[in-house]
């Protein structure tokens, strides 16, 4: 079942300013036997985002309830929240009164190798770089196309992912995670004030960190530091969290942050 | 009446890319008395712009039907045909087998007023920058939260369009038009190589001011530039030509650039 603004349906009409201008924006979450694992933050997101763009949040209650009427039928999955604009006539400017479309879609929760949680993964160094834009920056929108094209950079499947930069060459994000890197017991995680979508997961392991006596530093981190880290990982409120063992030639051993993060999220969601 | 796919629908599906990822490309052109303007350029542009995401594009015979059927009904009006990736599920990997979905749709062609044609139009310089992203530069896709942003920043009916620098500082285009200026006998317009649309009519533009004895340079323009010209005309394929009087403050003497460009336009039409 999908529910556009609380209703049974597949359709959006072709009026709605998320079609005609990507002028939305969505979260990605995993239900857990009926579960919508860390609901609270990722609401607290969507509301965040929606007011980034002067977009018209749905309130909890309603969104809530319809979660509700799709996890009863479909207790383990992915949940894709969308919210857009709404709908206009042709034109870049938008109408005094808005009412923003939501929807509400379940997908089954991705069946990836087990090898990603115990062995790691390996990583395709994206040509295609992220533009600079702090306007739009940390935003999960619906202007992904970088990401579409970063993605379709590699078609081999022993590749996990893909780390993208920045035009100034800073590491910045993979195609569909955050990253962190460990450097004695510091974290780094990329400055996302000018480009990248700062993910949910993210925020709680920065958040959460301190308990594992970790110290999480935000800042520009050129490719150079990437491979200069003791461990590096991967997050996303899907996937959890990966270990990246291969970047473009450069290995690094088994190590056991990626197990401890996931071990502090799960202990922690709400 | 709503074109999708052919037939009449005001609908598009959830999974489309088109929405989930404003993975497409649209064109908007002048429908009159019966004769969509310029259609040949107006598909090349689509399927150059298709090509450049590696998106299929429809074969012109087809939208050329469906777009007679619409033009039937209503001989003078803006078309827009926006064609997308197609549908998939979630993730921004693209399946092996992609289907296009096409829309075509028809709206009243907008009524400005006569002033901006015979006086000139006044400009607001936005202060959304575009974000320089040479994979997408020129292409006419969906990810348009840059022109949403930059839209929104004035509210004065008193003006009717708002000019775009990049991150440099220069000037690129309107928020939903190209710009030229004059300078002596040389036409100038702005490199689109690293963001901006490069429109069908700026393309017409630049291919007929040889008739008018006039010179095309495309480089990059410092909003300086801009100031200094002899005048500055701005173009789409819907509003045609206007003379900008007025941007920030300086103001420029009614000129005859843009009814030169306008009749040369008129007479050339395809």
């Amino acid at each position: 079942m999908i529910l556009v603004n609380g209703l049974p349906s597949e359709h959006v009409r072709v009026f709605d300013r998320g079609l005609t201008y990507g002028d939305g924006v969505f979260r990605t979450l995993l239900v857990r036997a009926g579960h919508p694992l860390c609901w609270p933050r990722h609401y607290d997101k969507l509301y965040a985002d929606c007011a980034a763009l002067d977009i018209i949040c749905p309130p909890e209650a309603i969104l809530a309830a319809e979660m509700a009427k799709l996890i009863d039928e479909t207790p383990d999955c992915v949940l894709k929240v969308i919210v857009t604009r709404g709908e206009s006539q042709r034109g870049y400017a938008i109408p005094e009164h808005m009412e923003p479309t939501r929807i509400l879609m379940v997908s089954p929760a991705p069946q990836y190798p087990a090898s990603y949680l115990t062995d790691g993964v390996r990583l395709h160094l994206c040509s295609t770089r992220l533009a600079v834009q702090p306007l739009l920056a940390g935003i999960k929108h619906l202007n992904r196309l970088e990401n579409v094209l970063a993605r379709r950079e590699w078609n081999d499947s022993e590749i996990a992912e893909g780390l993208m930069l920045d035009m100034d060459g800073n590491a910045i994000e993979g195609t569909m995670s955050n990253l962190f890197l460990l450097q004695g017991k510091t974290l780094h995680t990329p400055n996302l004030g000018r480009c990248g979508v700062a993910g949910v997961e993210r925020e709680r392991i920065m958040d959460l960190a301190g308990r594992l006596g970790m110290t999480v530093r935000v800042e520009n981190l050129p490719l150079a530091r990437i491979y200069e880290a003791d461990e590096v990982v991967l997050c996303n409120s899907v996937i959890g969290v990966w270990q990246v063992r291969e970047l473009a030639g450069k290995t690094w051993q088994a190590g056991k942050l990626a197990a401890r993060l996931r071990s502090l999220l799960d202990d922690d969601c709400d």
